[in-house]
């Protein structure tokens, strides 16, 4: 069975930034699907894959972009699945022109939209992953235990 | 069966824009609970509210607040179930301080962030139902004719 | 022979901002054609429109849209064309949050970009007329009679 | 002939931002002869510039500037020519400042405003030649055929 | 003898706000000559007024505008004399945009730029008079008197 | 006797800018406990952190925290201690989130917030010494020796 | 005996924010003495009361101001006392000029910063009787009670 | 007879950008006179440089400061001097923070603001010069020179 969750981002370069969502869903043994969809340069790809993304099995999507940031917000016009929106820091604007375009939909198209860059992108994976959890007693587990981890990694002093 | 949808909020002045989450959840049929929980003023709530959610029943949780918006972001501290942020206009800065304090959470604890105000509450509702139409071929149906029917209501022309 | 010049727009609450370019347009004795396009909620009217704009005769096509502004940047992904990009004013953000939308367009996608508001609907108009005047004597000289009007409004003193 | 696209630029330090105008108007086959022209160390060669650019043949300008940029509105001011402005990046602001200066314009007097930075620059070029394309149907081809080729570069997968 | 101050402003509609600097020039009996000098719209009196303000006989040139506000500068670029800058309010960016392109001018060309709106102007002509009070003794002296008396306006107390 | 300082933060990484309010309480001989509290990654530990302050001997806490920052309000929200929130510079937008994350409380719930960065840590650290000053002459004295040897430092010329 | 808390303010238009702060100390018992003291056009008597201020009996002084305000910082580099700094509302930025003016205060001279406007204000009195009830145990005990009724306001359900 | 400038800065670390000041007037023959004068760390040098000012013989101010950037506005408020405010690039802010906190002055009293930066310190050095100039043909005659010089070096090609 195919990958539940569609990572995609607007360029090669947003990979570094999106590779995150990628790690943490590894780590917490869900598969995912990276794939370039360029919105402006490959609208064509962007009309196919948000148009047959539910047929291909995903069952969330993640989607990275920087600047006029367009590819999520598109994606969930072409989807009824749920679309997680990553804005990825641009050189410029470090990232606040991406959470506009991202965040900032009208009301009828949703994108749940996470924190600009890395953060964000490790986020949209956790995200997913509760989603995904829902149904999924395992997943829930694990992501209980990734989260308690994570609790117990917080040291209790700064000199520690 | 409890309602599947929670949808809380910081102060009673949110519901004029928290009701449209609850406005469209109940025009696709799902039912939600609406309360108020003060991150500031009931933190005790907040925690209750928090760590209980899962056990109430709720699948998805709607949370919006303004200015320094901590709900949406502690709420999701204290549970599993996915959050969703609804940035609520401020007086002085229109929204974009609740905006930033809602979306810029650290790595680890995600909150799918929509846009300031009523489209934002509105487009939390509508995600909230995808998610939980994941699970649910019924919704997903009203939820695909939901779409349908905005799309077409769109007008050809803006004189018609 | 059609309009050269298309006008759409994300919204039918876009029209009185976009109104100001058909209005100039008038003046200048260049037809134009307005259409509600809107990138979220009819993705296939806007791929259509984007991918025919050329075959239908079109020359220039505006786009304005608020918030996410997402229809200026792809139409410019469907089209060879040029599009000038409007960005409406929003609720929250006062569309800043469109402007960004609209200018911060990745190399290889262009968007000529106008001012926030009525204001930038105008001179969109104005634009289009220019570029269409470049085969245009006629018009060259419509258009040059318009800013000489334009300057000769202009008072000598505020008392006046 | 001359060639059909000026880049004037406000200072010899902008070079590096407009050359990827040059560059791409240059892959497409477009002459374009660049030029130091400051709005307000050289106001006279401002003056003369603008008042001239038609009568040297241009039929497309771009102007590029930093910080308080008048050039792109103040050549617009003195031509009926389209201009396209680049907001060349700022130090201290790092080119807000520069966008607002140049989109902003008062309805009247249009200028097409690309991004921020080099990807501005480069869509400044692309622009023009989808202008001077609406004439020339040899540039139309070449401008399909280069952004085929742009689509086509677009790898599959990040890790390509 | 002409007026010491000229009151340039880019629309009539500034007028509210920069009739603020002649009303306190007035009060500290400098004369001033208020005129409708568009950077956009009429560059060419903006040249002419730039290039022949101190042979005019003015000292001191107060210049308003707002958006892209471009005349500051302008005028700047033109005249030696000293150039007071005041930002208009703008309707989509409450004067933002036009507090930048005024004050952020490159080096080599200063405006002495004063706050946003009728503040701005106010004390835009304020500085004009103690520029002028430095050859001027009675004006010095006015001026003084005209401080003391807004120190003795001020309240001890918000309920006297 | 306890510290009559904490000094939490919500991640390791704000250590090297909270140690300036350690530093500087050091300096004026006012002890401080530093810990390391996440309102996100240890909401439990918040939550006992909180309400156990007063009765831990606590007379004042200065909380940093960075992005969507919530620790300090929240633990506002816990505690009728004076709170006084140090806004850490962020990655994306350098501590504008964190800043208004930190200062824009509704009212009923007050943190004193400082600068962002290392400033308004130190400065928290002095804020704390001058509430413990008004019951401690000493410190008081000390607090008096520390400001006017600050004074003393600053040079008369900058060549100097 | 004198009131503990001092309430300044850079001019009389800052009153109907500023008295949320008297309001909600007059509340909590603790009387408050309100001001005008204007950095700019009563700089003698912002010496005279910021070197004044201990000697007075004040114990804490909140200080609001709206745009470039500077009361707040200026009186904390006169006194050892603890400062809260109040932002007013600006017509043209709403508050955010007053905002940075204040809390960017350098190392060195502390101002604690509450919210923009009304709810900024009501936290400076909180803060203060904060402050005030660390030595003074029967405030200590109002102050826990205000807060109890504040949480006790907050209802359970926007609809009761 | 003592410099005709006095340039004024909040900490040795303005420096490097305030020396750009002294340079252009050393350039046009100006002496200047540099002092440290920091509105938070020494306000008794404050307001004796302020209200001294005259008396010494200074006829124009500059004062340049960064973050919440008082001692332009405080020294203007102690002398009816013109006073031009210098923002200095700040941390966090870049500048953004000095900006507002000096130019958004209260009707009153004026501060002439110059650009973030090295480029505003170099103009508020040119604009004093031409202050200067009024009563000083010689000057006057000098900075023509140095415009006119700045113009010549203005090259006509960014490849030249």
């Amino acid at each position: 069975m195919g990958a539940p969750v569609a990572i995609v981002m607007g360029s090669q370069s947003d990979w570094p930034t999106m590779q995150c969502a990628a790690d943490v869903l590894d780590a917490l043994g869900v598969s995912s699907d990276a794939r370039i969809v360029s919105a402006h340069r490959t609208p064509d790809r962007l009309h196919q894959f948000g148009t047959g993304a539910a047929g291909e099995g995903f069952r969330v999507i993640i989607a990275g972009a920087g600047g006029a940031a367009h590819l999520p917000g598109m994606i969930a016009a072409l989807t009824h699945l749920p679309v997680l929106g990553v804005p990825v820091r641009s050189r410029a604007l470090s990232g606040m022109d991406s959470l506009l375009s991202i965040v900032q939909m009208p009301a009828g198209v949703p994108v749940g939209t996470l924190a600009i860059g890395e953060a964000g992108a490790t986020n949209a994976g956790l995200m997913a992953a509760s989603i995904l959890a829902l149904a999924d007693d395992a997943l829930a587990a694990r992501l209980t235990d990734w989260r308690a981890a994570q609790t117990a990694r917080v040291a209790e002093r700064p000199e520690d």
